[in-house]
């Protein structure tokens, strides 16, 4: 990196590793909601959304002409790419916050798990963190075999959950924000890979089911298939907490762009992906796929991922990684076990989009990429 | 790269340097066309398309149930992530061949750019390279200034586009296909940044009008504003050649994620970017966003930039890049003039979706991408 990109940058980061034991589809003419949309719950269902629509949205496709819409000029449809049109940002509750992503090493004792993940976040709140990032399936082994084993009936909470009751107990003694990684979760007879989102009330704020499930066969090098044993999510999860509204996925969520666009559409902050790719996927993709989401989207991206242990089944990549508005990366580590520190600054969101200002030239003239489920709580509201 | 990454690559790829002076839009219910989707003329639009739809697009979006699509499964509705559904790559007439970068110089001088042009591709083509990709703006410094001086009337053609009927000449009597970066075309009152695509048989089989103009400001770093000077194109373009189904964009094209989806949606083999990064979104994103479009697309990616030339008051990045379908780099070269010739293998395309198989594990229920005019072309044939 040449000086006056890292200028750009101007990162002002501070990064610590400490090593622990520490739709419709509406058509473009006829669809132009003219909508506030306020409040995110934990489903990403909006609340106190109106919508005031020119037309009905069933109007065909082919009353479109691109003919006559190109001739609006290229940012005059780079609202309707985004169907509903996007959100930008808010302004978040703080601008300028320490984020620490804890690359946990992973047992096959749950309680030994639990314990020393309340240290290490205890220790990296100590250091200032508000915001703490845990890896995917932290409290298990990540195998199938286990998966049934170790899962928690996380409605239940209580002794049903005792790691998420930890989380619970934390967020809200350390007055921090826990993005709690993800636990094999039992629902009924149906197992998730589920990731935990607590306040700084200790409340859970939301719950994001994996929703793509890791199902690839590479011969000789890499094959797992989730779906042998877990149930997939059914919905996006966007959540309004203290440090800024995020938006959630689990490890191979981070591969379908569709799922982080739909999430800088609703106004993220911050792409949290809890992951766990392995020696082959990590070193093709992880860093790649996590700075294209930054970067195509503007927004931060973290990730956590177990610390590797060569002796499991499974062999998690590590590098922990944190990636800014520009697709930079800001502090990572390696594969050890480790927490990284890292400041985020949520004022670099609008300088970055001011100077490349692509959000606001798509052409919805030409594609559009549609967000069924907002849609869908928008026409029903 | 480790030994074990590299394997999978088993790149098989010939790299040489020749330092030259030489929509609905359909709701996923009721939008489920069953259709043959064989030729796509030049503007991308279909022709003997044939369309089966279960019942109207107009069917408004609140048909949608997303608690009952879930259930389905989360592989039943991939086919309902892109609108109309995807065409996998249609078999190639030809897998493997070499192809070539022509990072060019380029002067002042129209003839002498035109001339030298013509060296490299001879050269290029005597390298056993049967598709040549050329830079964006080649004939031409790039500069709102040059952009009407240098423009040609590429439709009148013969001695009112010098560029192009070099072009058209070298197809034909090399027989090669030639993908020509980009000049400044004018058409009526207006100019465009257009790419010409000439057959074997030196016909022109495509032109794509750059359609995401390069507007930016970075202070202090870069500031350029084509829409001074030039109109966007009004479609993507993809076109069936000798050596491919390739998808076209040119320079600020590569950032957006959607066309690159869309032509992926449409069956390419291939996507080229001639495209002339500088130095200052070269280093943060001309890598990157190449990686990015072939990974998650899982096709080959060319990019092709003028050579840098620091006396211009537009300096180019440079690093030419031929990408594969893992997003991994195959060949590229610095900034210098330099033709980069590597092999393309399009049997790898099916050996990357079958390990990584993301294109059929999309959630048609939670997202959907509309190419609008592919859509738009159904509906009306």
């Amino acid at each position: 990196m040449n000086a006056a990109v890292e200028m750009l940058f101007s990162p002002s980061l501070q990064l610590r590793t400490l090593h622990s034991s520490t739709c419709s589809f509406s058509p473009r003419i006829p669809f132009r909601p003219a909508f506030s949309f306020r409040n995110l719950d934990t489903c990403g269902v909006s609340r106190g959304g109106r919508i005031v629509s020119g037309s009905s949205p069933a109007t065909p496709i082919r009353s479109i002409s691109s003919a006559t819409t190109a001739k609006m000029g290229f940012e005059l449809n780079s609202e309707e790419a985004r169907v509903p049109p996007a959100i930008p940002p808010p302004n978040p509750p703080i601008s300028k916050f320490k984020i620490a992503l804890c690359q946990l090493s992973v047992t096959v004792n749950k309680e030994q798990n639990i314990a020393h993940a309340r240290q290490v976040i205890e220790a990296a709140a100590g250091n200032g963190a508000q915001l703490i990032l845990l890896p995917e399936i932290w409290n298990s082994p990540y195998s199938n075999d286990s998966f049934p084993v170790y899962a928690e009936d996380i409605d239940a909470g209580g002794d049903a959950s005792p790691s998420t009751a930890m989380l619970s107990e934390l967020s809200r003694s350390l007055k921090i924000t826990i993005v709690g990684g993800s636990i094999p979760e039992r629902s009924g007879d149906k197992l998730y890979n589920a990731c935990c989102v607590f306040g700084t009330d200790g409340k859970l704020k939301a719950k994001h089911r994996k929703i793509h499930l890791f199902d690839i066969d590479i011969p000789g090098k890499m094959t797992f298939q989730e779906s042998k044993t877990l149930t997939a999510g059914e919905t996006p999860t966007i959540v309004d907490t203290d440090v800024g509204r995020i938006g959630i996925g689990i490890c191979y969520d981070i591969r379908f762009q569709e799922l982080a666009a739909i999430y800088a559409a609703r106004g993220a902050h911050l792409l949290c992906y809890p992951g766990a790719f392995n020696m082959t996927t990590g070193p093709l993709h992880w860093e790649l796929l996590q700075r294209a989401r930054a970067a195509d989207c503007q927004l931060y991206v973290a990730t956590c991922s177990p610390a590797r242990d060569c002796s499991s089944s499974y062999v998690a990549w590590g590098h922990s990684t944190l990636v800014g508005p520009f697709g930079e990366v800001l502090a990572t580590t390696e594969h050890d076990e480790a927490t990284v520190i890292a400041e985020i600054d949520y004022s670099l969101l609008e300088q970055r989009r001011k100077y490349l200002p692509f959000q606001r030239q798509r052409r919805g003239d030409l594609y559009q990429l549609v967000d069924v489920q907002r849609l869908n709580s928008k026409e029903t509201n």
